[in-house]
């Protein structure tokens, strides 16, 4: 994060200042992860305030000045006169308790920023990919899905995961079909998904692996991997995020399935485990270096079963895979 | 949730329809959370829009009717004319894209009604501190802060936890005066925090035990149960939630830590782990039969320890305490 040339564009699009109050964004200037409801004020004096229960933490933490959160009308005055930016996920109630008598303006300019990772982002994000990888070996998969979920949680806890990136989907049989399936109390069953996600140092990783165990079930196995395969391939700065969409959409199409891929194609992945950009028909933002985004096409036949492959990938002059665990996971079965 | 007369509160308030985007409201309403963005537009004729992801899932649970939420533009069409509520938490984005045609006033309906607590959901809260407190026994503290919260999370997950309520703290020695201390590698020392909940139908809990082995650490936590248990006294319909607050503030102002209380007494726990009403000195509303919150005053002595005790109670004629954990906890020491 290079402070001053946000603080540069922050200017060049006439903002006099920004608001912060996404823990997201403040974790990405302030370098410290609040745990209770912050404000972060961005213009040439940059300040974070949290409450009590975080201030001494953040003053050993943080990386820009920290003081007590004290009452909106204390914040109010702190705000600079002018043009202030606000994050699009400022909720309605705060924007009339806080800024309403303010000039404010939407913007995603911190968003535009943590697009782009860093060294430091990208060593995160390997750490938390490393996590992921190192707890699913030797998973047993002979007991439920809720005991596979919780086994590999913990050994995603122990390893230093605070939570799960997100909700670990472990959903076997005609529940594979459900692509955000919660687990249940099932024995796992054939096929399974298993996706999940760790976190280190407040950056997050997403994968997913099917395990198939009938010729059918090969066959949209195997349809799956040459739509992320032939994605993956395809990208390279400059290509529009929705035409890497197309290209694993049309092979799945060619199979006959396009009906049965009812998800976007991807997403990036940092300080939230879904951001932008979005691998989506939607998306005509093109690729830059420096972007880690998911290429994860699924093929879900209702009441049957589904199957989900899903990589990250660092765009470079190609597309770096970053995850390197094999496609076809070699589980312990007893 | 009896939808009707949630539907004649909003004509009682002018209101034609609510469009609901949190999750908890949806749940509420719905019978069903929604894994992916979804809207759910309530007036005389309930329905619930979701994606493909969610979509069968949410036919198959949703108590109100089921459409596929297409485009925003198709979402504008269904909404009724006249005056629409929408909720506080409303993101600004949301508004713009979505809502400025329409005539819009904010609202806490839903809120206010998930503040009193049916049977049901009482039953679902009771779930959720029962996995908890199953979970907790024979934990082994010879281990460090991760490892103890991956065993304590592991066993709520076998028990049908899909998540823990909130990020578990296991905070010892002298990160216990960080009341919301994430978990580090060091072996656990004393005194130990130990603050956690699971999740039951959707439905949360939220706990907190202290344990110490000195004779000063002894000394707060005796003034902390004290303060705690005046606070649970004292509780009864009719009484400000504020009132609550004080009560447990003076005893600890009594001893001399009232500069180390730096948290609010406690707050409602239902579908949200931190709900309303809030036990804090700010809060001027009373409470009412079928409210359930916690208590948990604390003391927090910087850069020597914490002491917090925390446990849920149902408002009643009095206080009914649900939870149902000795507050010294006699854990498996080896």
């Amino acid at each position: 994060m290079n402070l001053e040339q946000i603080i540069n564009q922050m200017h060049q699009e006439d903002l006099d200042g920004i608001m912060l109050l996404k823990p997201e964004n403040i974790t990405y200037i302030a370098g410290f992860r609040p745990s209770s409801d912050s404000i972060l004020l961005l213009n040439d004096k940059p300040l974070l305030l949290t409450s009590k229960l975080d201030i001494n933490e953040a003053l050993e933490k943080s990386s820009i000045p920290v003081e007590e959160l004290q009452s909106l009308k204390d914040v109010k005055k702190k705000i600079q006169l002018g043009k202030l930016g606000v994050e699009n996920s400022m909720s309605l109630q705060t924007y009339k308790k806080l800024c309403k008598d303010f000039k404010i303006e939407l913007t995603d300019i911190i968003e535009r920023f943590r697009v782009l990772k860093s060294k430091t982002e990208i060593q995160n994000i390997e750490g938390a990919i490393k996590i992921a990888e190192n707890s699913v070996k030797n998973l047993s998969l002979s007991i439920s899905e809720n005991k596979a979920a919780a086994e590999l949680e913990y050994n995603m806890r122990v390893r230093g995961s605070i939570r799960p990136a997100f909700e670990t989907i472990v959903a076997s049989g005609t529940r594979s079909s459900l692509p955000h399936a919660s687990t249940s109390s099932e024995k796992i069953e054939r096929p399974l998904v298993i996706d999940w996600g760790a976190i280190y140092h407040n950056y997050c990783s997403d994968m997913t692996r099917t395990i198939v165990n009938s010729e059918e079930q090969e066959e949209v196995w195997e349809i799956v991997l040459e739509a992320q395969k032939d994605a993956i391939n395809t990208i390279k700065p400059g290509i529009k995020a929705s035409y890497i969409d197309k290209v694993a959409r049309s092979v799945i199409e060619e199979y006959g399935y396009v009906d049965c891929f009812i998800h976007s194609t991807g997403h990036g992945v940092g300080l939230e485990v879904h951001e932008n950009p979005y691998l989506s028909v939607k998306n005509e933002g093109k690729f830059e270096k420096g972007m880690v985004v998911t290429v994860e096409p699924g093929i879900y036949l209702k009441g049957k079963f589904g199957v989900r492959t899903e990589d990250m990938v660092l765009i470079k002059n190609r597309a770096k895979i970053l995850t390197d665990l094999p496609k076809k996971l070699n589980f312990h079965e007893c």
